[in-house]
């Protein structure tokens, strides 16, 4: 890849725009995740980053620049172009059939029997929404190959499926991946949409020359729904459809170790981790999630409920702290869940007093600072792409903490081996893994947490940086 | 198959007990569909039939015969034996595990960001409920095969999948097979079960020389999640596990077309198409379905409103006869489902009066009368093993009624090509496929009705009966 540039392509870029208080332009982190995993590129190649203008404040930036941003990444330049939708079809494109359609199919929650129920309302978000949106994209990566015909493009994520098959009709011989972050579910589970839909999203997918996801599991299923969906063959292990050739990989994310080992030492993270430590309980539990229903919070707080119910020696000195980012706040789906969890949490505590320290808010030296404190980390996701809190918290937790993984969590496939697993919908064999794990002798513990702060140190995101490059370098050969 | 007595093994037999207002002891029709589907085998071979006491009576029989009855079948005397299992056992394999458990597993139907919560209830119905039934019923044709040791075995459904390896370990040799009437998952909706559950669950089924199922699409899934969930190998078309080699057949089930034939002129049924034809509107879309999430009855309702909504020319021209037998009403989310259907049926007629006639109740000669009349059939379901609606219909309509068949539906792979077909999430799609088989051209529509009826025909319970003698024969080779 040396000397080719790279666009990257991402519903959220590494910025969003507001104003402080004064009325100042300020500039907060944009896509949170994806731009920390990215920092690591814009030191290797050339980087124009195309993503939505958000914000109000986005778009009035986006209006005043009339093109591409210069905005410092991981120490290094990007040129940034921030995309001002129509605010209707943005909506549509995100709020009605990313979030919750899209994310609901890819983690398998709807409930079928009576969920979603597709109307006129879903054919016009799509029609009106992503396929625009993803139009929008398009002609934007197609303005940028223009100026730069050897740029290798990168698209993230599930709200972008449309558009690498748009650049493809228009730049046959572009160099282009795709990066799914999210679980592939099997083909029945794309049955929740309509023939058109489903044949549309695999076949964007499919004019990508790479397609990664983050793991095997993932991989396999994506390759045998893309057989299923559109009669895709397979050849030498890639997916050959249209008469173009797609490699799948599996290329687990991972995190920048030396950027949590600085944060584990911040005097924000310190301060946290001195209050954690004068009111924390002999034993603790700790989730970190987004409230979202895929990460099956209310699940876990039932299985805390059963271990007390049912280990009577941890009532009073094991504590559930769960901190959670509440998320996605204008769809109901999550204001529903959100309340289920403080229902479930509310049952538990009227049992258990104190049980449960649930904690909505978005802090994260706090979260770092509790990485730190865990006895336990639990991660008992209904369905995952990965999970990075997983990887996040054995390298900088200091007690040799187990951490309880699901078997659903794309991290299974990785750190399975060292985590004690667990079954995502069955609390009682939740409750007695955490039973397993509060209980586990200090040796076995320590085994296990230093493998698995070994290996997330060795598979860091500079690893997962170098598969991608390697990936677009090969297919640029 | 000549010769060798098979031993049908399901959990409804074919007949139930029950006493009369006079308190005498009436016989009437067991499992139903089964029983129906299964008439023809007596009349081919020495039939044994293994099956649950379900009635207070068929206890009651089971005590005062201490053993095997004598029950006509088809013309044809057939064996009957009649576990009298644990009451409370029973409630927990029936109520609990297959229902709704399993059955909500095999079509998809669990919320999974919230349900199911397998709890302590779960393992205990599990240990205390669905093993030590499928441990009877092992027990059962154990003591059979020992009194006839080259009778073939012949399991049904779901109720059963741990005794085909209980049996297997008893008599090695012995000649089984497993005929699942319902769709088989991807791996991946397996796991809603702990690991421990669903390894018992494929190993059960792997104890058998065949399985069958009703669809290709099935026979796919159960020998890929065979291959994910217990790392069977494929060889030859067959799974190899532990050992063994077992068939994997696809053998949709079918109607005694001759059945249907005699039904449509009774006296019964001529009445109630009598009483239809006074009241019909013009054009009649029927549903005839138990009330089951699965059966996808509320979308159906929303999609008839819909097409009222949008296509006026149908305003008090078309109505929708939804016939409803109601199903496992001691179940909670069944209560609710029917909730669900009465709810929408009602905000539908809100803004078109008397658009839907719900019936719930159990009346087959009205349901035979029904599908004499109809113009359109609508069969939407979720998902769903076969559908014998979906070819009952055609064979009995005398209206050339057009099929809007779900994608979801077994019968789909026999019969879409003659079908209107849907997504059975896409209300809006079944709307305009309502309006496109109500406006269809009669020529189309003959031709189309001509060849349902005549493929259901040829291809009737008669067929299906020869392949399973057939598939049994070739395993006694």
């Amino acid at each position: 890849m040396t000397g080719r540039r790279l666009i990257v392509v991402s519903n959220r870029g590494p910025v969003s725009y507001a104003r402080d208080e004064h009325g100042v332009r300020v500039a907060g982190r944009g896509g949170g995740g994806l731009a920390t995993a990215l920092r690591g590129l814009a030191g290797r190649c050339e980087v124009t980053w195309i993503a939505s203008a958000i914000s109000e404040e986005d778009r009035a930036v986006a209006a005043e620049s009339g093109g591409a941003l210069e905005h410092e990444l991981g120490g290094a330049r990007v040129r940034l172009l921030l995309l001002a939708h129509d605010p209707a079809a943005y909506d549509r494109y995100y709020n009605v059939v990313a979030n919750p359609l899209l994310w609901f199919v890819h983690h398998s929650l709807w409930e079928l029997g009576r969920t979603p129920v597709l109307d006129a309302a879903f054919a016009e978000a799509w029609r009106d929404g992503y396929v625009r949106v993803n139009e929008s994209y398009a002609a934007a990566v197609v303005a940028e190959l223009d100026n730069d015909p050897d740029a290798a493009v990168f698209f993230h994520d599930y709200h972008l499926y449309l558009a690498p098959r748009l650049v493809r009709d228009a730049r046959p011989d572009a160099v282009l991946a795709h990066f799914l972050h999210v679980p592939w579910p099997q083909s029945d589970g794309w049955t929740v949409l309509p023939l058109d839909a489903r044949r549309a999203i695999h076949d964007g997918l499919l004019a990508n020359d790479v397609v990664g996801l983050h793991t095997n599991r993932w991989t396999r299923n994506f390759v045998a729904s893309a057989v299923d969906v559109l009669g895709a063959d397979v050849e030498d292990g890639r997916l050959r459809h249209r008469g173009r050739r797609t490699a799948v990989a599996a290329r687990p994310i991972s995190i920048d170790c030396a950027e949590f080992d600085e944060l584990a030492e911040s005097p924000a993270v310190l301060a946290a981790e001195a209050a954690i430590e004068r009111t924390r309980a002999e034993r603790l539990v700790l989730r970190v999630d987004r409230t979202d229903p895929s990460k099956n919070i209310v699940r876990g707080c039932i299985a805390f409920g059963l271990l007390l119910d049912r280990h009577p020696e941890w009532r009073g000195r094991a504590q559930l702290l769960a901190l959670l980012d509440p998320s996605r706040q204008d769809i109901p789906e999550y204001v529903d869940y959100l309340a289920a969890v403080e229902r479930e949490t509310a049952a538990v505590n009227a049992r258990h007093a104190g049980a449960i320290d649930l904690r909505v808010s978005d802090d994260f030296p706090f979260s770092v600072a509790a990485y730190k404190q865990y006895d336990v980390l639990l991660v008992n996701a209904v369905f995952d792409g990965l999970n990075l809190v997983a990887k996040e918290g054995p390298v900088v937790n200091r007690r040799d903490g187990v951490l309880v993984l699901s078997e659903n969590a794309g991290a299974h496939e990785e750190l399975g081996e060292w985590a004690v697993t667990v079954n995502p919908f069955d609390v009682l064999g939740q409750a007695e893994a955490l039973h397993a794990a509060l209980s586990m002798d200090g040796a076995e513990r320590a085994r296990r947490a230093g493998a698995l702060a070994s290996f997330v140190r060795v598979h860091d995101i500079g690893r997962w940086i170098d598969a991608q490059l390697a990936d677009l370098a090969a297919v640029a050969r």
